[in-house]
């Protein structure tokens, strides 16, 4: 195999090797089709394989119910935080949001172009150290809907358990964690996700969605950032982003292979787990995030100075561990570790990381 | 090499093999960087590098103006249907649209619900067999722009020379046709283009937009549908499809190798003249499209009788030509056969329709 570095990018992320090679083996031509999955028609047979089956896949996989819609959308995340109010908040009508990190804060900006917009709870003034615990969360029952972020990438926390919405739907941005562990897909009214962290390349969106929630969408919408023509159309109203859900779908199956959630879940636990143990036998490295807090994908550490977090990052860089360069909002190092992100990656850096403080500390 | 069939879907299209094999080598990790293409940062290097490039080649190979900003966004032609008037027609604005087919009413009803729509020329009672006559638009001086198409996929049908809109900015939906003859970019204020035709696969949509526009988006929109979001963080405020734009690199190098637009102009010219010529030669087979409307790019086409066409298309399957069917609203046959698709299949094709012609004319 080609050399491959050890990538800790945020997003887009590292994707599993059977799948990149899966995908390389047929890029000339699809077995028994004859050309490339970058040249099939979206109304083809063939495609229609593929997006059927990606959707079967994620529903066996996460016991999507059937009274949910999976759409494979484009535009990202960044676009749902204008769709979600544009189609479950009624004219006039408010909305709650939960404030965890940089993500949720430019879902609140566009939602305040579309209606009332509550800050139901935030973190801030911790710098996003934690997420708020449920006794901190002021939810008004009026509300179209509850937003919050299950995972905050730049500052390394996550929800253990949802905030309790009570009748209200609850709408998560999951871009960063989803299917990194077991879920309730029926507590969620809408669950949305860029796939460029844990379930695809860059360029498509998924969107799970309660079926009656279809209904509040006003008239006048533009057509493509209205739910009800995707719901319809099965994601195919216009051209998809054909080849990332292509890709989704091997990941997918790919997850279903390694066990499903539940395994997952418990390998994630442990790659997290292994880094956490470190930073928390040493003064020499120090977490961001508050212990119950703590992300299973973005592990956010400092060193004891900023000179000795850059010679780190560059070290580490040297030796094929890229991208643990911390966002400027909190500083120091990150080590993002999705789902393929491999466990022998992670006990290399413990290596790394322990050799370090050895001669640096 | 695989064995591949002749591709004339209309979209996604075939892509130029040395493309698909450069994609298909460096697939598991790029040359030098240790990782897919799939998984790396948009905030890496190497991405920008390859995202500076495609828009340095790009404007080498069109000779596109410094004035003029090179967007690659995501949601194809149909979400442009609503930026276009969302950033470009004022509050209480009205704009021109010349309708000739499928694509442009699509666009008309859009626009519609951001302001006042004129239909300034349409071609709907003759079926779309033509792109209108300069002497048949009328155009309001007062108009924000004037929206045109290009090209006309379903219908078969090609503007030769751009409507004339005098100091109006024109706006062109080129998705289909786009960089596949020589073009004058100064001459438009806006191009959009979805990439899965002639630059792409799917899953990108490139806007080229003179400057001086971005000033007209007013305040308030959602901020991924602002051209002036984009313009201002270089197509790079939130994830971009990194796979597709990688890819469009790939193919507007291979382009500018082929010798350029003048050369892909002339090719396009000599392969779609094999065609017409048949077509012109018999009454077996009757193009669509009236003779000075003719498209380079989708060639429409009728047989004697439906059953024909039926036999027509499923023996041409068989014999390896994929994707023939015509769209229903013209029915028949259709050959999309764009920059990348082969002389040697149309040469295919040809001989072909002849020995059909031959055993069931």
């Amino acid at each position: 195999m080609t050399e491959r570095v050890y990538n800790f990018s945020a997003g887009p992320a590292v994707l599993p090797v059977p799948v990149l090679e899966e995908a390389q083996r047929d890029l000339l031509a699809l077995p028994g089709v004859g050309m490339s999955i970058l040249e099939i028609s979206h109304r083809s047979k063939k495609f229609d394989e593929v997006i059927l089956g990606a959707e079967a896949d994620m529903r066996t996989l996460a016991s999507i119910p059937d009274n949910y819609q999976i759409l494979f959308l484009q535009g990202g995340a960044s676009l749902q935080f204008s769709m979600v109010p544009m189609n479950l908040m009624p004219a006039g009508g408010k909305a709650d949001y939960i404030v965890t990190g940089s993500w949720s804060k430019k879902a609140v900006k566009e939602a305040q172009k579309v209606g009332e917009v509550r800050i139901a709870a935030t973190t801030e003034p911790e710098n996003f150290a934690r997420v708020p615990h449920q006794d901190e969360i002021a939810l008004d029952a009026e509300a179209a809907y509850v937003h919050f972020t299950t995972n905050n990438t730049i500052f390394g926390t996550e929800w253990k358990s949802d905030p309790d919405a009570g009748d209200v739907p609850l709408v998560a941005d999951a871009s960063s964690d989803i299917f990194s562990r077991r879920t309730d897909v029926s507590r969620y009214g809408l669950i949305y996700a860029g796939a460029q962290k844990n379930l695809a390349p860059a360029g498509v969106t998924l969107v799970i969605l309660r079926d009656d929630l279809l209904a509040r969408s006003p008239e006048g919408l533009p057509t493509m950032l209205d739910y009800n023509t995707h719901a319809k159309a099965k994601s195919l109203y216009n051209t998809p982003p054909v080849f990332a859900i292509y890709v989704m779908g091997l990941v997918l199956k790919w997850l279903i292979a390694e066990g499903g959630l539940e395994a997952i879940e418990r390998r994630n636990e442990e790659k997290a787990g292994l880094l956490y143990d470190l930073i928390d036998s040493t003064e020499f490295y120090r977490g961001h995030a508050e212990r119950d807090s703590r992300s299973l994908m973005n592990v956010t550490f400092r060193l004891p100075s900023e000179d000795l977090e850059k010679q780190f990052i560059s070290e580490a860089t040297k030796a094929g561990f890229d991208g643990l360069k911390g966002h400027r909002s909190v500083g120091g190092c990150r080590a993002s570790i999705y789902n393929a992100f491999p466990r022998e990656g992670v006990e290399a850096l413990l290596s790394f990381m322990k050799e370090f403080e050895r001669t640096h500390g």
